[in-house]
């Protein structure tokens, strides 16, 4: 697919901790024309995120995207997504916008945080809630009037259930054993040596590193091996499965009644007494989705999550995720071009210029 | 007091992470003949503790305090106790019993953790275990055979129940009251703000500092003032006393039979049938000794510690520490001179060159 003279075409950015992906799509709906790695991820300074790194990567790509797949289109619309947005990006939020203008003339900007993006490519524009779980874990809801966020917080303050905090149970446990404190496991202590040697260096391997919480989540895995046949291994991920079940508990937009709303203090409605029965139903389920690489972890995981869903965010339907995050700045890009875009506008989470 | 000529002195060192100290004592019992402070902690770089940096500011304060109180007299032995002993003390072994034997002509010298000059400070050189809780948390106990030591390793693989987890704790359930998931306390959440402001800005506050455990710990005394008040902080409290008693389980002694021994498979002494009756003990308690700034976080803590030591360490009798762990380098250096060192040596823990 290209796209010819005087067509329109829009821009999606992924900037993430491990890359900085761009895209070109037309307006429409379909998958991109084209998508692209820039070199590397952009630095993160004192002052926050680097603007002029990202811009010095994202700009000759979309030129190079545009020349060899749109010759001649103009871009209407521009969607950055990047971690860290909400509390390090008040640089890109000041520089992007005009960056993109000038050099694209790009008029239509949205600035987003990650989770956003990971929300509108899971969910498009639909409410509902996604859960981004990674080394980190973060949740997101709205019901298109505000945005909902729980977690988030980094491996000291929080990210419950995330693989950092899988892993470090897991380490935990595993030092547990080796000093024969309560609530050790034998198990883990062998997955600890076999990746680390001996238990008693791991804190001289772990505390000097920059990149701990990687190398905590590095464990996570290891968990999951262990979980069919080690009772603190399968703890952890019933644990870890009730921490993402209540992050998502607190950002899914509140229970709306489905079909002849009911009264207040009726939450039943009366059974008909003959005909056929329909399993009777009060709400409309919101869709929940889990996006990253923590939900590759598979059934140790997944199995104690739909149980803990189950209990927490009985109005949830749990569905995939429709596509990534850079997928979601393309869509949210489309939204914008076409005056459509639903996801609320917020000054961090979802900054729009001129309109804040 | 001060020793004449041709007297026989010691020397006891405590390096921690907040400072230097030095003791000069007579071989006897009593307090020491002086105590003075160095300029500052002592290095630690990538090679571990830095051995010349510690000699070249003991040396010159253990010169000034002989000449002082006790001019003329010969050290006979010197215990030099240090944190990360363990892990970082390796240059120390290499270098200092030479140093002080050239400098100062001491030919017994011990090499202890900090962990060791604690017990030694508290118990002396009797049978049972130490916990020192501060921003971390490690125990250490000894039937005089060898010893056995739990956690300790840090704010990331373990320290349970030590401020920093109990800070940590604690700001994880303000986190959750702030964003509305399951476990949170309104009363932590209004302390954080307090202490360090907007709750969302927190992570931008905590990750980028070097001391982070210090930082997290700094929040232990706020979770204990809302204990009275406030169920989750009493939770937190109650869950790092029963790590705290983990971790005291793990290293005390083997209960040992009091009295007349009883045979295999027969726990209870018949009683009496007639006469006075005394209340019927099976074991001698072992000492269990408490010390470090976690405990004077007073009764929020100290209470559920009580129930759980209880139930945990039945054997244990917790005692009041005799000394500090400058007096435990003092005691140690002492029990060298003269030879009636009990406490066990060890590679790492308790080095005595010669012995090794």
């Amino acid at each position: 697919m290209s796209a010819g003279d005087g067509e329109e075409v829009v821009l999606g950015v992924d900037s993430g901790g491990s890359g900085l992906r761009v895209a070109l799509a037309g307006t429409g709906a379909g998958r991109p024309l084209a998508t692209a790695a820039c070199a590397g991820p952009v630095r993160t300074g004192p002052a926050g995120i680097d603007a002029g790194h990202l811009l010095e990567q994202v700009l000759p790509v979309a030129r190079e995207l545009l020349a060899r797949q749109a010759p001649g289109a103009r871009v209407v619309a521009a969607a950055v997504g990047a971690a860290g947005m909400a509390t390090l990006g008040d640089r890109l939020r000041a520089e992007v916008p005009a960056a993109l203008a000038g050099a694209l003339g790009v008029r239509r900007v949205a600035l987003a945080a990650d989770a956003v993006t990971a929300y509108a490519g899971a969910l498009g524009q639909r409410p509902g809630a996604v859960v981004a779980g990674g080394t980190g874990l973060i949740a997101l809801g709205t019901d298109l009037g505000t945005w909902r966020r729980a977690d988030g917080w980094g491996h000291l303050l929080g990210d419950g259930g995330s693989g950092a905090w899988i892993g470090r149970a897991g380490l935990d446990a595993a030092m547990r054993a080796h000093d024969g404190r309560r609530g050790g496991s034998g198990a883990l202590l062998a997955r600890l040596e076999a990746v680390f040697g001996p238990a008693s260096g791991l804190p001289g391997l772990l505390y000097p590193r920059t990149d701990r919480p990687a190398l905590l989540a590095s464990f996570a895995p290891e968990v999951a091996a262990c979980a069919a046949g080690d009772g603190v291994a399968a703890g952890i991920l019933r644990a870890a499965a009730a921490h993402i079940a209540e992050a998502a508990a607190a950002v899914c937009p509140p229970p709306r009644p489905k079909g002849p709303r009911l009264a207040a203090g009726e939450p039943h409605a009366p059974a008909a007494p003959h005909g056929p029965r329909e399993p009777h139903k009060t709400y409309e389920p919101y869709e929940v989705a889990l996006t990253g690489g923590l939900f590759k972890m598979g059934e140790p995981l997944l199995a104690p999550l739909r149980e803990e869903f189950a209990r927490q965010v009985p109005q949830a339907r749990v569905v995939r995720a429709d596509g990534d995050p850079l997928e979601g700045a393309v869509e949210t890009a489309r939204a914008l071009a076409g005056d459509r875009l639903r996801l609320p506008s917020h000054p961090t989470l979802l900054f729009l210029p001129g309109t804040a």
